[in-house]
């Protein structure tokens, strides 16, 4: 742990993270708690996917309601297609927080990642959610980042702070997502909690706005989850309310910041990434249609093994394009990495500059730009190389 | 080349495959041509890629005709993004077959595969071609088949022969394509000739009818080629005349199994691909849902790399049907692999059949059957597993 991250704290809110046996791998943290100590509004975005875990369903009935004292996370297993006993199971985990707390089932909500199918090893749980109750501290962030690890090979937390007329606020959030990681959802688990005071509708129209372009831009591996889940919570113990639109903006754009930050910090530790890559789609007719094509690029696994192979192989990226269902004209297109352009109205801009291009990707990080020279909209995704490690990574992920 | 191969032959077509130094490994076959002695009808069915290569262009305005008496193909190099002159190169290269063969331009179609974005060397076309004429011959199938391969490991090439009213006919068709392969499209470089006499608009809804099950409904990495092409000469040789239902039931039903023989060889071969994995959706309310659940499981990067794995992670197939924008209750779903059901009616079925599952994904090929039971309706995808040497080959390709 960072002295950076060990020094992580946001008013009246207390975390944990211990080993409650829940992985396989013996003394592992696995189970965490994040706990306000007044209540809290709350806002949530969860999966699209069919298929929902049941601490998802369960999460979402309760973050109606809009006050939220406690979340309580589990790693190492899903507890998605489990049927009744899983949403018992569900339910148990809450109602075991709820009464260590002196608080009502109901404002405890539940996150659960891992394998898919498998019932929670309840009696584990029994045993660990008083730990974790026990183990709650202010400083017990880095902990519970690390509780909701699964293939992700560094703990995730981030915090901003802010002033708002003279009166400091912060935002603190961890977030764990390796795989299985795709656009159009809230993906993956996310927890951030605030000490502004604000509304539910608000805060959930904020936590809306942030998610869009950051966790709701991004891509692995094109798998959409069933457990994706974000949760943002404001106890509104620094005394800053939110109660003007100058107020709302300031706080927005600090929310919209830590997310970005965190979505690219995700795919900069995505299942075997090497390279984090931007893509802009501009000049399109409108912004559903550039997003479409950033989509398909982002998603594409010929793209995504040339960014892995340092290849400017831009073929690939146009042939992608070509198959997103949206109608340009391939002679007038343009094609840039970073700032160097490669085809420009639709012609291939030369040796010299395909060298400069293999030189931008061999850095960790670049963007791609594509120009459609249709319209004015434009889209932007994040996505990652697909590697070699991706591969053994998930042939091996049960074993 | 094994003996059965050098066996094939169909009346009234010659081949030939010849070195042109087209692609980078000297002495490889990278030019063929298919010639008929006598004008043949010809159905064609071409990618939906937004971007076509100039081949795909001016062969299927050529098609339209209904009459074609030779294909002239070249591997190492798409002639796909390459403008005008790109456009110009393909004339060029039928006009010079043509005026060897003493035939209309029009009567010659062309076909290229490679990377996409790079001109042809005109001028090694211009010495190849005289030699790929001079070479042809009734036998030159496998020479033909060996120089359309890109990233394949063996040529392709297969015969069906069939008996009608006491009279016998037959079909030869070869086919290359190991990557950027997906449904709904005619997918990949594959040329069929057959020495039956049919009328055009015929051939071509036969021809159609027997890609729909087998071509296009195949994928290795979701990624639509540029230059798909699927071409199929009739020119009538063995005096069969295909005018009665009967007539055309009898070639259908040998033209749908070459197809799907071939289909399945191409995922056999396909880049890095261990495994053969057959996925029939049913259960459906309509066969479009079905087939988009069965689309979506055969493109899931998860999916893939866990049949690699031989992991039966039954789990990411239920995620991957969940996000593939179709309504169904998954409490009902069964998921079998061949005759081993691992989840009836929602419900695990334990670990013995796990067991008996993950045996047979220790074979090379298998089917997985999700059954809804919402509907009737039902549909089957062919798709490979995802390996390292997937990543390995497509970060390496250009290099």
């Amino acid at each position: 742990m960072d002295s950076q991250m060990s020094s992580i704290q946001c008013n009246g809110f207390q975390a944990s993270g211990i080993a409650a046996g829940i992985k396989k791998k013996a003394g592992s943290r696995d189970l965490g708690l994040i706990v306000s100590d007044t209540p809290a509004t709350v806002a949530g975005i969860f999966t699209t996917n069919q298929v929902q875990a049941a601490p998802v369903v369960l999460s979402r009935e309760r973050v109606v309601g809009g006050v939220c004292r406690g979340i309580i996370i589990n790693s190492g297993c899903a507890n998605c297609y489990t049927g009744e006993t899983g949403m018992e199971h569900a339910r148990q985990m809450t109602q075991q927080v709820a009464s260590l707390l002196g608080v009502a089932p109901e404002e405890i909500l539940v996150a659960s990642t891992g394998v898919i199918g498998a019932q929670l090893p309840m009696e584990r749980l029994q045993t660990g959610i008083p730990a974790a109750v026990q183990a709650l501290a202010p400083q017990g962030w880095p902990n519970l980042a690390e509780a909701i690890m699964t293939t992700d090979t560094v703990p995730k937390l981030l915090q901003r702070q802010g002033v708002i007329d003279g009166c400091p606020f912060s935002i603190v959030a961890t977030a764990k997502g390796a795989g299985m990681i795709c656009p159009n959802m809230a993906t993956m688990l996310c927890f951030a909690c605030t000490d502004v005071a604000v509304e539910a509708d608000r805060l959930s129209a904020m936590l809306r706005e942030a998610v869009n372009p950051s966790l709701n831009s991004m891509t692995v591996d094109g798998d959409m989850s069933t457990n994706d889940t974000v949760l943002l919570l404001a106890n509104g113990r620094s005394g800053v309310r939110l109660n003007t639109p100058e107020r709302v903006r300031i706080f927005q754009k600090q929310l919209n910041g830590l997310l970005l930050d965190m979505a690219k910090w995700l795919l900069q530790d995505a299942e075997g990434a090497t390279k984090l890559v931007t893509i802009w789609v501009e000049g399109a007719a409108t912004s559903q249609e550039a997003r479409r094509i950033a989509d398909t690029i982002a998603n594409s696994s010929l793209v995504k093994t040339a960014f892995f192979g340092q290849d400017a192989n831009w073929g690939r990226i146009i042939a992608a394009a070509g198959r997103a269902g949206v109608t340009f004209d391939p002679a007038c297109l343009d094609v840039a990495f970073d700032d160097v352009l490669m085809v420009q109205q639709g012609q291939y801009c030369g040796a010299e500059a395909e060298n400069r291009v293999t030189r931008i990707m061999h850095q960790p990080a670049f963007t791609l730009r594509l120009n459609l020279h249709t319209g004015k909209a434009r889209a932007c995704v994040y996505t990652c190389d697909f590697s070699i490690d991706y591969v053994k990574i998930n042939a091996d992920y049960r074993s």
